[in-house]
């Protein structure tokens, strides 16, 4: 089971494990929708306004039916609760990336006294697509009971690179209409709905402050995306739908999880942060301390400071062999072709040191490409998405730290609480007016409730 | 034994293997040098003027003595001869880097009938550093025969994060004066040298064009120094000492070594390029097509784009773990703790497989990187140096195809032949008037020569 929830030290601790709100296959009595709107939703599928007034996370879930094993879809972020929003959706999102694709759908409450409903959201890793078909096809199913439509009226809206690739089998499958969507724009509108929807969604992180939830802002624009999947895409958003792809780099999750299951052997991506968690990169990490013996002052080089990511590791391998040539001293054993790194306290490095150097390095190295793309496209605020982050302490701090190091303090990383489904919520939103939402709402002169959330909190009340 | 030639596809691949020369134990007759040279040179360790004069490097090599297998040192580099130097140049030069250190000393020829020496180039493992200190020792007691000077006269300029760490051993082991000079002032004073001395030093590099050899050009700044050792320094250089290290990143040679180290079991950088040479990595990479199933052509993006660097390891063991269990037909069997990369036909990926994809990986990161702090500080000329490059086809034309994909054809990529050598030749130079040289010998106005040899073609004639 992953975690989404960000890890930290205050609080957020005992949020981390819930499980969220998965389709249940009883018949329950529902809020009562008019004909009207299902006509309307039936004719423009996902056209459907849907009313965000009140709209917050959901930190303590009763309904946690967990996914079968065979399916081992990944739980764990937080539902959002849309307290009023009674009318009919029959549509579900899809972002299909090369490693999981992630789903976003609406229920309704049966058990729940209040009305509304939920935004709920789910991923299943992309080579087991199948499973999120068969989801998908149980959902449809569900859906008079979930939200009173018929099943036949779904439709499926797909992004990411998967929407092309298994564009003709998830429509073969379900027998609905899938619409695909762009994932870039996706990925932007998704954001922007989080930046200025929902409450308690975004925040920093450092390890003297952990998690701070950002105060809410009218001007969100210009801003750069850094999303990190298995690769990483930058992409510089200028207004709504203005946004340009100006880079990336290949060196992201994918290369996190590959090179570590091949490493470790470590089974999952969860097992691998664990790992992180536990380890001594200066074990296999050249340090300028390595280098120098002390720190090279006159560039401002601490001798802490990471040289070369497993830069000790080819000397040490070199020495095992020398020693065990020589008959030396040396405890290491290697053989020609070595075992990944061995957890026994005599071997010089671990799997873990070996995993906290890689989030390290990859980390490191993303916030300094989104450092300087911020440089050249003069961006002042970096927003971190993409499932690679889930939350992870180490990841989070190592991405707020470069962006810090590199602009001398002046810019700064912000991440959200449902980081690895933008491009879901985007696709899952898309066919919405335009002016949809809490600031729409409020621009409509809808009523303003005062029934905000203890969750969300007077800000929350404040933007209404 | 290592190659530091460019390795291309046109005539210079007879040259790759050549053997430099290293000193000999015979005393043989030497050229005279006056008695107030000595006197100088003793006075002033290292503050000989060199004469460069007609300077060219050695393509073909006679003098071939091959290093000792205990002491392993790694030649390769051509040298540089200095037919009108005669003078006694009593100092030798050594950078001590995190994974190598680089050595520079003069000689004379004792077989040669013409006059003049050469520079020699020469490196060791930095974890043997004894064996270079001995070979230092060696050349001390050689001096003599060398250079005309006596071996308590020696002086060894230092530079590297190991002339502060190993500075101790080596003044008392060789029992000479060890003088300190900043890394990157050396870095910057050595490649200076070869641009504007040394012809066929500078080239640029290209799939289609192969090995360009650049015209020398008076106005060499500002410039970008790129130098990839164990870790990657970015130099920014606006004058002749006018620099500030403006970044880097800890992915840099030393990471591909230690990892490959691991992954492939491969003794030595060599074996590693090897590998590289024939591996193909898409089949470790998640391209754009396999996760689109085509191009995006929307933002750019060709099939062939690597959107993940090993992104499909993590699922290819997935799957074989998973027929393992299923008893699938999948032909791969791995265990709980896999080993390295097979090379069976079987295996879905080869030991070759991972070493391209991570020098692709490795390369393309600081080609980018690289481009970003060149925009940043509005830098159009790129060099990059330093002992990760080796000459390697492959690795030259990742850095060249990065820089020219990122700046859209606007910027190059400049290579050097002694690429692995601006901080030694800077360490050895340091010492020197400002005004040696080649430049320096015509601005004093000291005859041109017509001796020009024909490796230094008509430019080097029209330089002098």
């Amino acid at each position: 089971m992953s975690e989404d929830a960000p890890r930290t030290d205050q609080g957020a601790a005992d949020e981390a494990r819930d499980a969220p709100a998965a389709p249940t296959s009883s018949t329950t009595p529902r809020v009562q929708t008019s004909t009207t709107e299902i006509d309307s939703t039936i004719i423009h599928p996902g056209s459907v306004r849907i009313n965000v007034k009140g709209a917050f996370i959901v930190d303590q879930d009763s309904a946690s039916p967990s996914g079968t094993p065979a399916s081992r879809p990944s739980y764990g972020t937080k539902d959002i609760r849309l307290p009023y929003h009674t009318a009919v959706v029959s549509h579900i999102a899809v972002d299909i990336g090369g490693t999981l694709a992630k789903l976003v759908y609406f229920s309704r409450e049966p058990y729940s006294r209040e009305p509304g409903g939920r935004l709920n959201f789910i991923n299943f890793e992309t080579n087991r697509i199948d499973d999120c078909i068969e989801f998908m096809n149980q959902l449809k199913m569900k859906q008079q009971t979930l939200n009173g439509s018929k099943p036949e009226e779904l439709c499926v809206i797909a992004t990411g690179g998967g929407a092309y690739k298994f564009y003709d089998r998830i429509r073969d499958v379900l027998g609905v209409d899938v619409l695909r969507e762009d994932e870039m724009e996706c990925l932007i509108i998704g954001l922007d709905f989080f930046i200025t929807e929902i409450p308690r969604e975004v925040f920093t992180y450092s390890e003297t402050h952990l998690m701070r939830f950002e105060d809410q802002r009218s001007d969100i624009y210009p801003y750069l995306l850094v999303n990190i999947g298995s690769g990483v895409s930058m992409i510089k958003v200028s207004g709504p739908r203005a946004y340009e792809r100006v880079g990336g780099t290949s060196l992201g999750g994918g290369t996190l999880w590959g090179l570590l299951s091949l490493l470790t052997g470590a089974g999952s991506f969860d097992e691998m942060l664990d790992l992180a968690e536990r380890g001594n990169n200066a074990k296999v990490d050249m340090l300028v301390g390595d280098i120098y013996g002390t720190d090279y002052g006159k560039i401002g080089l601490k001798s802490s400071t990471i040289a070369s990511s497993f830069g000790k590791v080819f000397r040490i391998k070199q020495e095992a062999e020398k020693g065990t040539e020589c008959q030396s001293t040396d405890p290491t054993s290697v053989d020609d072709r070595p075992p990944p790194a061995a957890d026994s306290p005599a071997a010089p490095f671990s799997s873990a040191d070996v995993s906290r150097s890689l989030l390290y390095a990859i980390s490191n190295n993303i916030g300094q490409i989104a450092y300087l793309q911020s440089e050249k496209h003069s961006l002042s605020t970096i927003y971190f998405g993409g499932s690679f982050i889930r939350g992870h302490r180490q990841t989070m701090n190592t991405l707020s730290y470069a962006i810090k190091f590199w602009s001398k303090g002046e810019k700064k990383a912000y991440f959200l609480r449902h980081e690895g489904y933008l491009g879901a919520v985007g696709a899952f939103l898309k066919r919405q007016p335009r002016n949809w939402g809490r600031r729409g709402s409020f621009e409509e002169g809808v009523g303003l409730g005062t029934e905000a959330r203890a969750e969300a909190g007077s800000r929350a009340g404040a933007e209404e």
